[in-house]
């Protein structure tokens, strides 16, 4: 089963937006078993999307179109289909109510172009909306209806619900693939996708030849690198079973990078392990001045958990506030102190400090890169660590965080 | 003048790295005046690549390659370009001296499959390489050559470099364009993008019929709407005398919104703003939680200016570090009260506050989106804003930072 994908509009050519959802489409085709050869970017113009809708038919089994189905006249994507369909586009009058009751609804007058909406070409089937006013479509192709075109809305989370709701199920029952598929992110932190996949390799050699579950690794930037299992089974418990079964091997060769599964991130993991304690969290942030505090902040309910930060970003506030003794601010001396100080003036159990060299230039005599990260936990003594990150100014802000709060999850684990 | 876009390699289409190079290379085709009707993606396939590049050419006049030019196996830009062109790959003995030079210098040893960047099809024109070892290449097409391919890697900052340098300049020789582009962003804040293209409207409607300089919107999300006007002049004076005769007629139509111009952002601005007074700053945060300290100190030499920042998230740390009332702790007294503190703690000339709700769910009484800005400036009488912020937890957060740091700088200004 080849699927090809049209993203539809012209901001999206004028680089305006970027198609963020092509590539979300991408992955779970992939995640399905289903290959995508070509993904294309097209403009609000009639002429050429039918050109290139027909293009990618003669080539594909499937075709995605994503955008261009608002209520507006460079809204093309229902016309273009019902062209290569060789039919007419008909009112849906069913749509039409739902359409006509969000507007109610919000107590908000409808204009009649909305109701473009509701046009749907003769022979295609609707994927009812559940977010937005645009459905989606399931529109066969050729006399036999071998070949199908879908058509979502761009708006991102109401692409995602219809994808998995609607496309994906009937491409693979188009595929004759009756199972059912399970999947498991690991994430990970530590150890490059090169590194991974050495670790990995006689695991994945064993894949190979089983077929199922696949392995695939996702580049997450400066959020690590996430391991995807995906397997399928003849219901949803025996492709959990699968997964069940080879995630200890995961483990077994790179579990020591592992920081959390699915939708975990580092700060919501750190978070749990002091919940876990009913322990709170304190910081003093220097050389990430608040980057720290702004992601724990992130996690909806936090405030359980954490106290605040003292971003000294002047020496004098680590004097100051923070009881820092006077001498080089990075070092090993001021994280303790700023460790210290950070548990003792907002009134934490764990104090983390992160003092450090993010350039341009080199400070007290520390190379840029440079990071000491001070841990304050009750009863033990107060360490300090130092760490060499890479890269630009922001890049070793953004590693400093997710390397600090890596080193307080290993510790508190 | 026509031109296409193929961004290569599979992990673009698996979703394992967002295509953000395409977006970027459509935003200077159309400022500088190229249409660019479609856009690809395509995998590491020989065959693919080569049909898709053929296809591309039928449409359009000259097609940028974007990826597909490192040293592995299955980097096959080059060869796919060689098939279309007819010729073979002959080794660029000066590409190769680069490469070499390259990795001698970082006393790395070159492998040999490093030397397949430096092969070069007959009759094509290199690029040469400033930051990697890929070159560039501009492949003449056809008997005439009068269509083109060029090959740009697809490291961002390497792209960027070539395109700049060489790609859209001789795309715009080919076009018969000897003239000179300047162009200048105008950074808004505070009115969504039909806002200000009703405001704008009369000056929109005179550009139109001038034809330069032409006036484009680039939505960028948290920060704001850019204005962006583009003119072409007989040579770069020429061009700049033409911006600067229309930029006066934007801000008289839009001038209350604008924050600044081309890199200037909102922290940059007001931290210029700061310093010309001799100014420091000191913030406490509590919705945000960080989020403004973090951007501030993103720009290289904050420090001269900016002391640091009171996250105070807990209640606790609000009345016992910034001596806030005990009482409700989203309140103007509360804002005023935090700004104030901010100002003693940390030493500041100059202290800015937010407290606010953030969601999931209303704290205090207010509403999810109520922010309260406090903001203490010398010989001046504290004050407290309320405003309101839209969207989820995320976005509210974010919309918070702008929002205050825009309040400051008015204040400032």
């Amino acid at each position: 089963m080849r699927c090809s994908v049209i993203a539809v509009g012209t901001e999206l050519l004028l680089g305006q937006i970027v198609d963020t959802n092509s590539s979300w489409i991408g992955e779970r085709l992939a995640a399905n078993g289903i290959d995508s050869h070509v993904q294309f970017k097209v403009g609000d113009n009639h002429r050429r999307i039918v050109s290139l809708l027909r293009g990618a038919l003669d080539e594909a089994d499937a075709v995605i179109m994503c955008g261009g189905l608002g209520p507006t006249h460079d809204d093309l994507t229902r016309e273009a289909i019902a062209e290569v369909m060789g039919v007419e586009l008909e009112m849906n009058d069913r749509v039409a109510d739902v359409i006509r009751e969000i507007f109610s609804s919000r107590g908000r007058r409808m204009a009649d172009n909305n109701l473009r909406q509701a046009m749907v070409p003769r022979a295609a089937t609707v994927i009812p909306q559940t977010r937005g006013t645009a459905p989606g479509l399931i529109c066969p192709i050729g006399p036999n209806g071998d070949k199908v075109v879908y058509a979502v809305p761009g708006v991102p989370h109401e692409m995602y619900d219809m994808m998995e709701r609607a496309v994906l199920p009937d491409l693979r029952r188009r595929m004759g693939d009756v199972s059912v598929i399970a999947s498991k992110v690991v994430r990970t932190w530590g150890e490059s996708e090169s590194g991974l996949n050495e670790r990995l390799a006689p695991l994945i050699e064993r894949l190979d030849v089983e077929g199922n579950p696949t392995l695939a690794f996702l580049a997450s930037g400066w959020e690590g690198i996430k391991v995807r299992l995906t397997a399928k089974g003849a219901d949803a418990a025996r492709a959990q079973a699968i997964i069940d079964r080879w995630l200890p091997e995961v483990h077994r060769h790179v579990g020591e990078f592992v920081f959390g599964y699915d939708t975990d991130t580092m700060e919501s993991v750190v978070l749990d392990l002091l919940d876990a304690r009913g322990w709170s969290l304190g910081l003093a942030e220097s050389v990430t001045g608040g980057l720290v505090a702004g992601r724990i902040t992130a996690v909806p309910g936090a405030s359980r958990t954490f106290k605040g930060s003292i971003v000294s970003y002047a020496s004098d506030v680590k004097f100051d506030v923070l009881s820092v003794p006077h001498g080089p601010v990075v070092s090993a001396e001021a994280a303790v102190a700023m460790a210290d100080g950070a548990r003792r003036v907002l009134g934490a159990d764990v104090g983390l400090a992160l003092t450090g060299v993010a350039g341009p230039s080199e400070q007290d005599d520390q190379p840029v890169g440079t990071l000491w990260v001070g841990l304050a936990l009750p009863n033990q003594a107060t360490t300090a660590t130092l760490l060499r990150m890479p890269g630009t100014r922001d890049q070793m802000r953004q590693m400093s965080v997710i390397s600090a709060l890596d080193l307080l999850r290993r510790r508190l684990a």
